[in-house]
């Protein structure tokens, strides 16, 4: 089992990953293996200290090499479970691999592209985050999948192949989504909400509202509270102590995904301190069952 | 009147002044102009997000690099005394200058070179950390000066000048003090406690114990429960809120002060957050002083 499992390949994930490197503690870093989307699509960046090179595809590779460097690498992947138990977190990936650990660190932003009211409540009951996962549970049915950016637009062409009927929605500009299939619909209206009973019925856009079997929001990030049962959250973000400890035993959050500002130096600093939790955490834990042992030995 | 002063210029000094800059606040950075001294010191840095370049003095570089670049300058001078008024924030530097500003960051970092036991209870009586500032009322008389790092060996000479006894105890590699006068004793012997009465009369070394009239502490950073009157501190450290802000209204910390771990990434996302806070902070107060003014515009 590894020591740590980091959610989210974002400038929180891969600075927790840096440090925990430098302290040999074991992990595994699931996310984009090109990092996060938010990475790179900065024009200019001013105030991360020591960067002086300007653009975002600049910081980007520089990220990228130094992680080269260090031999770490970014396993693909998305988080659609995170389960804490007494001893270790378990984390359910769109993969449908699920990867144990003794700590975790929520690095996985604030989705802002996608959002809808009610997304929460039918999660898992006619809303997903995954065409791998969920997909085939919709054949031959009504899929409306909407899109945070042109990333997903691989996953709308499996949810298109799956579906009798299929509209699209991209959230973003320069769509190059072609339809293959001539009931199929493409429209850019904003989701506003999902409405049902047990299930997801309908989706409801600005100018629309269309009944589907399947609503499949893509995005980036996901809402927390969504995956991470018990979680404590303020809104859209995790709740943390000064040292990134979460309200769940041996999982800690940094970045984006614990509140504003949504900063680059921010990020960076979090998920150096929720890595020096873990480690202290992991040391803690050790001694905790080193002293139970020795203490389960002397009893008669 | 400034904005904000920015106590510091170690890399959450840095970073606050980034973002300040790129937000439209008007600042003053108060330092080192040759940047803190513990930057450019780390050997090989692997852990800070984005740097690949590896020394310490490259990133000293690169940091220097960035402020010429956004129009940034440190001011030299070294925070002695932090007074934090109903609406405004005073500093007092070695230079014996004041700075008047709106609010305040501290990023003075934690003073690890010298540090003794009574040095709180006898600043000010008979313990000093500036030699511009309080050498001359020891002319003819008795100084100790223990010194962090060979960057304060002109302030030794400018003390030795003023002894009437002069003791000079470098607590670091390769000193290149030379001694004037005859008199003058150079050892390097770890203080460990500052004894007396009303005033320090004695400096306690491991293997031997000084009187003196004067005892200088010549460090990059001073314990700010010192220097700032009424600041909440654990220990060596300032305690903040998640924004970074302290106890005192208009005063936020950033980087090694607030507490470990002392590590550039941490630092750096610190020193953001406090700014994103202070620019909050100030457009609160002027909002406020708006309200304050139109309430009283309407009164009879």
């Amino acid at each position: 089992m590894t020591d740590c499992v980091i959610i989210g390949s974002g400038m929180a994930g891969i600075s927790a990953a840096l440090t925990l490197k430098a302290q040999g503690v074991s992990f595994l870093l699931i996310g984009n293996p090109d990092l996060s989307m938010k990475i790179g699509k900065a024009e200019k960046i001013t105030n991360y200290p020591a960067f002086c090179e300007g653009s975002g595809e600049a910081l980007r590779n520089l990220l990228k090499r130094q992680l080269r460097e260090n031999g770490i690498e970014v396993k693909a992947g998305r988080a659609v479970g995170v389960y804490a138990g007494k001893n270790f977190v378990s984390v359910q990936t769109d993969r449908d691999e699920w990867i144990e650990a003794k700590s975790a660190i929520l690095a996985c932003g604030v989705g802002t592209a996608v959002q809808a009211e009610g997304e929460s409540e039918f999660l898992g009951r006619g809303v997903s985050y995954c065409a791998t996962c969920d997909g085939a549970l919709y054949k031959g049915k009504t899929i409306v999948a909407a899109a945070g950016s042109s990333a997903f637009e691989k996953e709308a062409e499996m949810l298109e192949n799956f579906a009798g009927k299929f509209y699209f929605v991209p959230l973003y500009k320069n769509c190059t989504f072609q339809p293959k299939k001539s009931g199929t619909e493409i429209f850019t209206d904003g989701l506003v909400r999902i409405e049902g009973g047990l299930r997801a019925e309908r989706a409801v856009f600005k100018n629309r509202t269309v009944t589907a079997d399947g609503i499949f929001l893509l995005k980036d990030s996901v809402p927390l509270s969504a995956v991470c049962g018990g979680l404590k959250t303020d809104g859209r973000h995790v709740i943390t102590d000064r040292s990134m400890h979460t309200n769940l035993k041996g999982v800690f959050a940094a970045g984006d995904c614990t509140g504003r500002p949504y900063q680059y130096a921010k990020a960076a600093g979090e998920g150096n301190v929720a890595a020096h939790s873990v480690t202290e955490y992991l040391r803690d834990s050790e001694h905790g069952e080193a002293k139970v042992a020795a203490e389960s030995e002397k009893m008669p």
